[in-house]
């Protein structure tokens, strides 16, 4: 654990550490989202963290003390590369689906789990359908920390199954996923659980961080040409932009990646913000996409994510439904790597910027894939074409091919 | 790549590679299974693996050269362990739902691809509904190899989904699953594509090995008092059985861990034959259990599963449909692996086995979970109380907790 302070994103107030602290008193928590800073001045890192590594091989550059039984099991995942093929020098995929709980979500929630036993709570909450809350349930599983999670009634029952074997208490309510968010921070804070809220809580973008760190680390320090994120709330973006920045700062690269955000046409807020340009506003739309895990209206990050984002000279893009469909087909079919929708964002983004003259024969690419197709199953099945053959019809299909 | 021989594991007959030599001729495909045997009276291995290491540096202990982009995406996963709880001096999970497909036969496909590309094979073949067809179609989707996967077409969507994203092409007939295996035989042999059926193909079972290896090498090189494995065709008990056995006649450990089989009890076809002695005649049965992925009823390594076992003085045990749904639950809340219900099997007969007072506080256990929660999540769902609460109704409920 390395110290650190906590510094408004928006107008650079600097707080201490205290344990019921999650954003600016002066900006509230939409505006005054806050940034870990260290002082990396007086470090020293060199180029000898492992390739096969997990998170606890960062602890030097985290806010924290890993404690857990699960420390061990969070990082360290997949970095597949195909040289001189899909059109481009080098494709690099990180894929986080293979992870405990299935998504990029365990880098934060295990970072929030620690504190959470730093601080000495009794319970941790977080208001999810998806991704975050099922990376929550399954890594407190073992802890002594209760675990609370606020849903929506609606939620399939798929999603809640993994929740539900996990032992965490799950409180499904009449009402929207905002109004669950909204209830979660009323009852959590009031209680004194701890929040593992997206963007709220400003420890889950470190643990997030550590993706760019791998890449980095599992591509022999050498920094690719582009790099392809998926963008809801702007956490992970802005968790890949700090981690890119901070490896520059430390020498262990020499030039950051073009950063692309990729969002769904039908939720691209955040987009929207980056490009009417300064002062970025936090804006509220009604969205709709296939890709669940990006469907975001109100993205909770998006100061933080248009700030480091312009910092690094970053792009955001848009992609439709229609192409991401298409791109869990093509990534799978071609990699062998199989994605939820909103990991597959990247790949089909690559095709545009690949057809519009903007990537090339000369670049390396690499893209986050950040769930896995198996948390999402309902996209991939739209492509389904069904038959039934007799025997004797298949016998005569195949004769032909 | 190490040299080996084939032999018919009833008559001991020996034969050469040949690409399309799967079973003894004289004994057929049921009584005929093939062992790989090698002479390790040559080599000097230490003890350097790595422990997160991929199955290709186990390339001296295995009958193949590896080839293709996604070989070391395969094996070293997690293992995960646990001091003085759960009534055991520790426990250890062997978690391969954690792997690119999802399960554990990753480790056999990536041997079957390797070899079809090995004898120039254009095609591969496999008749399955489950996690082998979607690991072979997987693994194969970035090599040249085109993959026929057969399955009954009343297979359910989800199931289809993953093999139609990886781009093998489905033959779904009308009929069983036995009626698609026989199909699949006849016309992907005359066709001369390579087969990657359980159990026919004998070099499966020597990817299926490495997991015992692993957990060796994960827990320095200690063998465990007893493991637990789900049992279903046979194969992958085999497995275990000769990694254990092979690292024991490499001096690598000292003595071979108690094997404990385990099945549902509507399946529990192996183990009926075991218990009733020599000479193991393979039986046919109709089965039914919530455990997809070991509902099997004519086990096609019945012969090679009970003549290791018997070598090893292992055990088969059988566990209730209740006793594996309600053991998803306790293994996930207890330890953060969430498992498809074959998976968990072990965890309930651990359970019954510290009831009989067979495994203690001194003892050291060790249990494969071989496949992802999220590939099932039937059994899972099953156990959901769902709620609809009003907010009133949520802060009335959580003020009392």
């Amino acid at each position: 654990m390395r110290d650190y302070q906590l510094r408004c994103i928006s107008c650079g107030k600097s707080y201490l550490e205290k344990s019921d602290l999650y954003w600016c008193h002066d900006c509230g928590p939409l505006k005054g989202t806050l940034e870990i800073i260290y002082d990396f001045n007086q470090i020293n890192i060199s180029k000898n963290f492992s390739k096969k590594g997990d998170i606890t091989q960062f602890e030097d550059l985290l806010p924290v003390k890993f404690q857990t039984n699960l420390d061990q099991q969070v990082g360290g995942t997949p970095f597949i590369k195909f040289n001189h093929q899909f059109g481009v020098r080098e494709l690099m995929i990180k894929f986080d689906g293979v992870s405990l709980s299935g998504s990029y979500k365990d880098r934060a929630s295990i970072i929030a789990i620690n504190k959470a036993l730093q601080y000495g709570k009794e319970a941790i909450f977080c208001a999810s359908t998806g991704n975050a809350a099922s990376s929550l349930a399954i890594l407190s599983a073992h802890t002594a920390l209760k675990t609370y999670i606020f849903v929506p009634s609606s939620i399939p029952s798929a999603k809640l199954a993994q929740l539900h074997a996990a032992g965490a208490e799950v409180i499904a309510i009449q009402g929207s996923y905002d109004e669950a968010f909204d209830l979660s921070m009323e009852i959590g804070l009031k209680k004194g659980w701890y929040c593992r809220n997206s963007a709220i809580n400003p420890y889950l973008l470190e643990g997030k961080k550590t993706g760019a760190y791998e890449i980095i680390i599992q591509n022999d320090y050498v920094a690719p040409d582009f790099c392809f994120v998926g963008v809801g709330d702007g956490t992970i973006i802005s968790s890949i932009c700090k981690g890119f920045m901070e490896f520059k700062q430390l020498g262990l690269i020499d030039k950051i990646p073009k950063v692309i955000g990729v969002q769904a046409e039908g939720a691209a807020t955040l987009k929207k913000v980056y490009d009417s340009g300064k002062p970025y506003e936090p804006i509220f739309e009604t969205v709709s996409t296939v890709a669940d895990s990006i469907s975001v209206g109100n993205p909770r990050d998006v100061i933080k994510a248009c700030t480091y984002m312009e910092k690094i000279n970053g792009e955001f893009l848009t992609v439709s439904d229609d192409e991401i469909i298409h791109s869990i087909q093509s990534l799978t079919s071609e990699t062998g790597v199989f994605s939820e929708p909103a990991g597959a964002v990247g790949y089909a983004a690559l095709q545009k910027m690949k057809n519009d003259g903007r990537i090339s024969h000369e670049d390396t690419v690499c893209l986050f894939v950040t769930g896995n197709g198996l948390k999402d199953i309902k996209s991939a099945e739209s492509m389904i074409k069904r038959q039934n053959f007799s025997k004797e019809e298949a016998r005569k299909y195949l004769e032909g091919v």
